[in-house]
């Protein structure tokens, strides 16, 4: 079987966060382990409302085949609110719908790594990007995430390699819940203007901010090979795969969406016909306020449950919006040697191993707080606290 | 920029249906290029009650981010209907809902295909499925297709090279319209039974059957690497994206699955639930009786119109099912030379040359008859009944 696989296959990790999916949906369970928006943040009524009126506008149109770069309504609706939101001059022809941001990064790879090209990541980065980015068989080079973003003197040193393409989340990143600094973000700006790195900058959290002002994006207007990905998944629905790729590069554009083509013809016509009458028709502010107002809470919760039940040798990041926060333990503790006791307790996280390119037995964790209410928040914080309180 | 590209990207040719569909779209142009399903295969009304109850029934679920394999309702359902129809023994677990089959095509090839290895298509063969495989860089064999099926000594032949894959369309095969015979499928399933090829049956018109029985597959429930691929693309709605690989072989499903979460993470979940529903709730048979009913007319329109424009040089299939028909051209013409004449003429079709690998200017054309009225397939078949006498 192992000579009827591919290369690709057989170093492509599958994903621990969804191998463990199914011991955490024990309903005894309290899981902190998945990246589950709550489902208040699902505009169930309106998107029945627009359900119906989108049938009876377009008709048939809402259920045909469509063009690869996703409906122009959308697009132009995605462009009007990022130039409005970053003044960034975009056109309807400067985004492409993805079938989810997942499939953006899948593209992205699609069209520019060949095997053994340099790939920057932060340490630690997103799972799934390992994930996707494994497939076409990289060479990863990753630069240390701080409270205040990526180090500097780092990313000058891995930048002598031969690099292709730069991912980050400099906004609640995941998994750390961590926000790169506007300086920081200078920083990395004026590194990379000279080079012809690609830079992607992945921002599907950027709107659940509950403290202070989304920063300016590093690259994006500016450097000439910048891409930005934004997503509806957790602003709207993530069950309906509506994702988007930004960049004003044409000739980039051009080539993802023909991967775009080869790889599924175009995302869901039906969904983003849904999303933008949901867009159009409604107050997607007030939607967004009534989220993080809830979010806001239930990170509030957690923070204080650890700070009250959590020993003090254990330390925490303290987010500004997102859907994760990342915990250290002590040095030489394995919270992957901890995961299978914390089941015992029925309370669930995920470790930090998969977030690293070959690392194993960290001692660091993500935790979610977005999908559990504030007492359940408490007492899953409680029966770790305990755990941790053994170690 | 050559330099950003991948190499894969760059062998990976765009679709000549896709970058021809703007100018197809001129309402006053009569457009046999495009393989639209005629409006009336989408049961509008249906899915807008089917939409309403599955949001009163499972609320959030059907908005929520859900599982890589697809939900399990629906992959009993296509493993219920496909036992019934063919008795091949499956469980929900040997089916992998994918955004369409376009994907399908995307992840197995993902899963197995290293560059250089050997594939085998069909001659000609659908050009989406060029497209994608070209990505993964194989080493293309083709096998002639003839009137009963595929070309057996030929077959045999492309065998002795190191053959990884096979990709065929054995019911109403698109572009050509033909279906192979029982005997030509028992004799490709004795040649390959002793073979590891992975043998992707690709099935989304068998139902469309307007004459005769669904022939018993090749390799399915026989071959241990079989793939079959459907689809509810032409039977339901193409713009859901909802596709699936059917694939008794655990190992194979398990890898195209772990392609699958890097991908997209799993298939929108809303139109699974949607579609799911529908089936559950409506008569399948009568609507499908719809359709065939009336690309069956279509069809003969197209046929009957042909015997009397075209001129006795030129030759067409005939099929008994399926959206499509496939014009053989008198030898040293070249369709692809005619397209912008036919455009002057005010209509479309697709040229021969995309559904073979590195052939120029071939005699032979695609004609699709399911999206156009009995009226307006005859105006464009006179039409291009003119521009071929001239040649």
């Amino acid at each position: 079987m192992e000579n009827l696989l591919s290369e690709r296959i057989l170093s492509t990790p599958p994903s621990f966060v969804r191998s463990i999916l199914k011991t955490a949906m024990d309903p005894e369970i309290i899981s902190f382990a998945g990246g589950l928006p709550n489902p208040v943040s699902f505009p169930q009524e309106e998107l029945l409302k627009s359900m119906d009126s989108i049938v009876k506008t377009f008709g048939s149109a809402v259920f045909q085949y469509s063009i690869t770069a996703g409906i122009p309504e959308l697009r132009q609706y995605i462009a009007d609110s990022y130039n409005k939101e970053f003044d960034l001059n975009l056109c309807a022809d400067d985004i492409l719908i993805t079938t989810g941001s997942q499939q953006a990064l899948d593209l992205i790879s699609k069209a520019i790594l060949n095997k053994n090209d340099g790939v920057i990541l932060e340490k630690p980065s997103y799972l799934g990007a390992i994930q996707v980015f494994s497939q076409y068989q990289p060479k990863f080079h990753t630069v240390d995430l701080a409270e205040n973003g990526l180090n500097i003197a780092q990313l000058k040193d891995v930048l002598k390699n031969d690099i292709k393409m730069m991912y980050a989340i400099p906004e609640f990143q995941n998994p750390t819940g961590l926000t790169y600094s506007k300086e920081n973000r200078e920083e990395i700006y004026e590194i990379l203007k000279d080079t012809d790195v690609v830079l992607v900058e992945d921002d599907p959290y950027g709107k659940l901010r509950f403290e202070g002002q989304h920063l300016p994006y590093i690259g994006a207007g500016k450097l000439k090979n910048s891409i930005v990905l934004g997503s509806f998944s957790k602003i709207v629905t993530p069950g309906m795969r509506t994702g988007f790729i930004i960049s004003k590069n044409k000739d980039l554009i051009k080539h993802i969406s023909i991967a775009k083509e080869a790889s599924d013809l175009h995302t869901n016509v039906f969904s983003q016909y849904l999303i933008w009458d949901y867009l159009m028709k409604n107050d997607l502010k007030a939607h967004i306020a009534k989220i993080t107002e809830l979010y806001r809470k239930q990170a509030q919760t957690m923070l204080e449950s650890m700070d009250k039940y959590f020993p003090k040798t254990v330390k925490y990041t303290r987010p500004n919006g997102g859907m994760f926060l990342w915990v250290t333990l002590p040095e030489g503790v394995s919270s992957l040697k901890l995961f299978p006791k914390a089941l015992e307790k029925k309370v669930a996280f995920v470790p930090g191993d998969p977030f690293y390119i070959n690392k194993k037995d960290v001692n660091t964790m993500r935790l979610n707080y977005t999908n559990a209410d504030c007492e359940t928040i408490e007492e899953g914080i409680k029966r770790l606290g305990e755990l941790l309180s053994e170690i």
